[in-house]
């Protein structure tokens, strides 16, 4: 048991090459159960998810996601599905810890649930990739989210084109561990 | 597999009583191994674990976890390990674009890196707390964490006193999806 889920962190990389098969309901909604259950401070739970599958809006996102600047999401039009990841308000206690504290503890959230849910995609087989970049103002637009709230990322979801697992490039362990003192 | 990784989310949960015993060292460096593989914005992978084991620094850092008005950490002293999760710069694409997009990229990231941490302490049968809420410059002085850093999370680690799984306290999955509109 200690292995299964190492092996299934190497599994899970940003794919950015996909088949257009389309994906399961219930595979997505495994993903989102697997999210949903996600720990949050206070348990605020500040998430909503908005899945996307829909090509035509699909495709206006995935345009959204890519400018001139940041060529590089070019690859989000070959997902069948788009997940939006909406913040929503934290509780009481969240929030005010979080001015107390001067610590946003929604971001933190958000990150939880987002990697909740991309590991159970590489679980059932998907690949995800989760973009920061794109036009946000004009996202919410498109979804009717209220402007009051903020999208934070963009998961791509389908069939990735290719299965092999690449060697992911990070620091060193000695670089991001220590014992006792910084 | 895809059942696996749901038991596993259903497993992880905040763990606030601890048996005293020792952690074992392979244990707590495959948990850092999980977080280490973590993706991140940009692949900045902004942070550093500070693994405490000295008992003495570890009860100091559990005493900054409580005060009057947070009485509720007093669980933390149990723990024999605590884990300090400092953020660290991002490289410079994804600090650009977390100015131009407004989004600080570096929180969500924390929160996979700090979730990977511990569903793999979940997997290799030990309990995790996640605690936001302590005297963060206090911490930082004492484990010689430089000024211009942020300490953001105190993650407490050891083997659970009761092995149950608690039913999850969440929102009902309508509350927090939706298709193709917000």
């Amino acid at each position: 048991m200690e292995q299964y889920f190492l092996d299934l962190v190497k599994k899970r990389q940003s794919v950015r090459a996909y088949k257009t098969d389309a994906v399961e309901p219930e595979k997505i909604a495994r993903c989102i159960e697997a999210a949903r259950l996600s720990p949050s401070a206070c348990n605020a739970q500040p998430w909503k998810f908005i899945v996307v599958d829909d090509q035509k809006i699909k495709n206006q996102i995935a345009d959204l996601t890519t400018t001139k600047m940041v060529p590089m999401n070019h690859f989000t039009k070959q997902a069948p599905v788009h997940v939006v990841l909406v913040m929503e308000n934290p509780n009481l206690t969240s929030f005010v810890g979080s001015v107390i504290r001067d610590k946003p503890f929604t971001l933190i959230d958000i990150g939880i649930a987002a990697v909740q849910f991309c590991l159970q995609a590489s679980a059932e087989g998907l690949g995800t990739c989760m973009i920061g970049w794109f036009n946000e103002k004009k996202v919410k637009k498109l979804l009717n989210i209220p402007s009051s709230k903020r999208a934070v990322l963009v998961i791509t979801l389908g069939y990735p084109e290719d299965d092999t697992i690449r060697e992911k490039i990070r620091k060193p362990v000695e670089q991001i561990y220590s014992r006792n003192s910084y």
